[in-house]
């Protein structure tokens, strides 16, 4: 079976000023992905009509399906919707139903009183040789173009509108049209290797891989994901495969496997505390929060984590954790004994079955030459044990905080598969 | 004078199956606009030597500068280097300053023991008509090739690396090889208002703008950021058509103007509490410590941030923040009633100057009829006053957490300049 392929066209200057990351792109290439249609380039393009011409005429060539997302919003530096509408030979008409839901979310549902302005009543005006694509989440409808056999989508750029739009009227309608080879991804989740000693230790298993299977290396983090990827036309068969070569591959990688699934470490550890009905509360210092934020990202945490005392202050270590002064003014706040004491004091005050602690200095500032930026410790516990680590993380802050966050979920996740063993 | 343009392409699988979003090419497109270099495309290829070529066979006609970064790591996937090589028609030699430092990473930073692996000193080998700029913070070197009055520069994906590499080697090389225009952006923050209606305020303004400065609207979470582009030769003049633009839209703008800098929120809280030597604390229900982790993420937060309680559980509410059980029975977590003894709880425990509290129900499940999903009460106060709001946010979970975090904030920041009056 022939490849579907497609292009994603990103449209907008704050993309290639760098004022935006683009995060709709992976959604795109995930959703495309799940029905088997393989993203061969992505391309970004100011709000320029040469550029985005010039990448419509450029990708036709390249793709079966070009999707667009971006410059369908109500303002002066959108142009995308009349360039599409010339592009593919179609003038400007309104559309009744969508003129209408425009009103109906005003109204109901953004609240608003007072006359409707005619800029928002305009991006009803569609081109007349497109299909129109609802768009339950916001006022600039999706379209759909075809032209000597290739599909256009154009999708608006803000992300839960574009996710909206693919998922219940791009992708349905892409099987429809297309017939799709087979692409089946299984992904093993790795910690505490290096993408080079992994890779040693699985190199013949990997060269021995059939032509149509694919094994890729996604470092993030002190995590390796091992994604293999296999294509073909009989999906059976192929899944047998595919769970043939996991076998082998969970083998060799055995002592760093975290887990076979494509899961976030806060995942796993919220599954390992929901099958075994255990609950969880950290206290941070320099992580201010962020695995928090990790163990609440994901719907239903409510049951297994508890909550977190971010503790910047020392002043608040001593009145919300109970960490001695005694502690702080010999060893100081990055020490052993701070955050051990902060594991009791989350175990005492959030009444949970496990405590998480961080401490340390994340920089730019404030090391010194016997606790230099990155050094972290992070202490797990119950209220039978509790196990330290001293941690030396490097460069920049917004990644230290990530890598400490991510080492303490290991640890968490590591102590509880040992404690129910 | 004459513009420069830049490409960015971007090397890997997992870009195009959308398992990591792409965060290099904002960092680079960044630094490049800050010496005057325009980005004109990015574009992301999967590790597949054809469409490696053809990016760059087709990028070499559109810019001056082609960045790549990506596909320079020492697994099986990565395929850029040897591919460069053959490209420019250059033969691999180690780089014995390369492999030195290898060396020097391998046992002094990365304290590893045992002898090297070959794939790790084959890093060192690099084609010969490249010039090697030194990566401090890794392995794999960056290569800088120049053909036909172009040049194009290769980098290794790992953001860190890719960040020093750039600052250190790439632009002060760039500012020496080619003449740039100037390019001056200056941008407003506003918060409160759409799009559209920001537009209509402003319209009359914008139309009148002189052909060499450009509007962009940037909407994110309630926030809209104004940013005026100007492009010329001389600097001075430029300035100050630009700070006489800037004037103008800042009295059209003023009822939604936070600041007249490209801040975040969190950095325009911080910046005031810095100002007023004041702190605060906060109480986080809904949003799961995300708030305390905006405000730790920039350095140098620790002075003005005390700490905040993530009360996920409502007996964390109560014990460690003295919400009282006949709010919590009576009106329920999500209530004017609770947030505003969340902020009472962190001003006496934490000791701050100001404190923000947030309860809601950010889905996808867990909303009523009564309490929908989305719907949000935030509170901020100081010993004098408390002032409560409630929001009603709409669909998914990880949106209404950072729509939820920034009206916060702003809240926040509202309130601290209105207490200073």
């Amino acid at each position: 079976m022939k490849e579907v392929n497609a292009t994603i066209i990103t449209i907008g200057d704050e993309l290639l000023i760098g004022q935006t990351i683009d995060t709709n792109s992976a959604f795109i290439a995930q959703e495309l992905n799940k029905i088997g249609i393989w993203v061969k380039r992505r391309i970004a393009v100011g709000d320029n009509e040469k550029d985005i011409c010039q990448a419509l005429d450029e990708e036709s060539k390249n793709a079966d399906i070009i999707l667009l997302t971006g410059g369908l919003g109500p303002t002066a530096d959108d142009i995308t919707k009349p360039l599409l509408c010339n592009y593919f030979g179609g003038r400007m008409v309104r559309n009744e139903q969508v003129f209408q839901h425009i009103h109906y979310l005003f109204e109901k549902v953004f609240r608003r009183s007072g006359p409707m302005l005619e800029r928002n009543l305009k991006q009803a005006d569609v081109p007349d040789n497109c299909t129109v694509l609802m768009n339950e989440r916001g006022t600039a409808p999706g379209m759909w173009f075809e032209k000597d056999g290739k599909v256009y989508v154009s999708l608006p750029g803000v992300p839960h509108e574009m996710k909206g739009l693919m998922q219940k009227e791009v992708s349905p309608r892409l099987l429809k049209q297309f017939q799709m080879p087979v692409i089946l991804h299984q992904t093993l989740l790795t910690f505490g290797v290096g993408e080079s000693t992994l890779a040693e230790a699985i190199k013949d298993w990997e060269e021995a891989l059939p032509s149509y299977m694919k094994l890729a290396y996604l470092p993030h983090y002190g995590m390796v994901r091992l994604r293999l990827t296999a294509t073909g036309d009989d999906k059976d068969r192929l899944e047998q495969e595919l769970e043939k070569q996991i076998i082998q591959l969970k083998e060799l990688a055995k002592q760093w496997l975290i887990i076979d699934e494509d899961l976030t470490m806060q995942q796993v550890v919220a599954k390992l505390l929901k099958e075994r009905k255990q609950t969880v509360g950290t206290a941070e210092s320099c992580t201010g929060g962020y695995i928090a934020h990790l163990l609440t990202m994901d719907p239903g945490a409510s049951s297994n984590y508890k909550g977190t005392v971010v503790a910047y202050d020392n002043q608040v270590k001593k009145d919300l954790l109970g960490v001695s002064q005694q502690a702080l003014e010999s060893v100081g706040a990055v020490s052993e004994e701070v955050v051990t004491q902060m594991v009791k004091g989350v175990l005492q005050n959030l009444k949970t079955d496990y405590a998480l602690a961080t401490s340390g200095i994340m920089g730019p500032d404030g090391g010194n030459e016997k606790k230099p930026i990155g050094m972290v410790w992070i202490a797990v516990g119950n209220a039978k044990k509790i196990e330290t680590k001293e941690f030396h993380f490097r460069f920049d802050r917004m990644r230290n905080i990530e890598q400490t966050s991510i080492a303490a979920l290991a640890m968490l996740q590591q102590f509880i598969k040992a404690q129910n063993k």
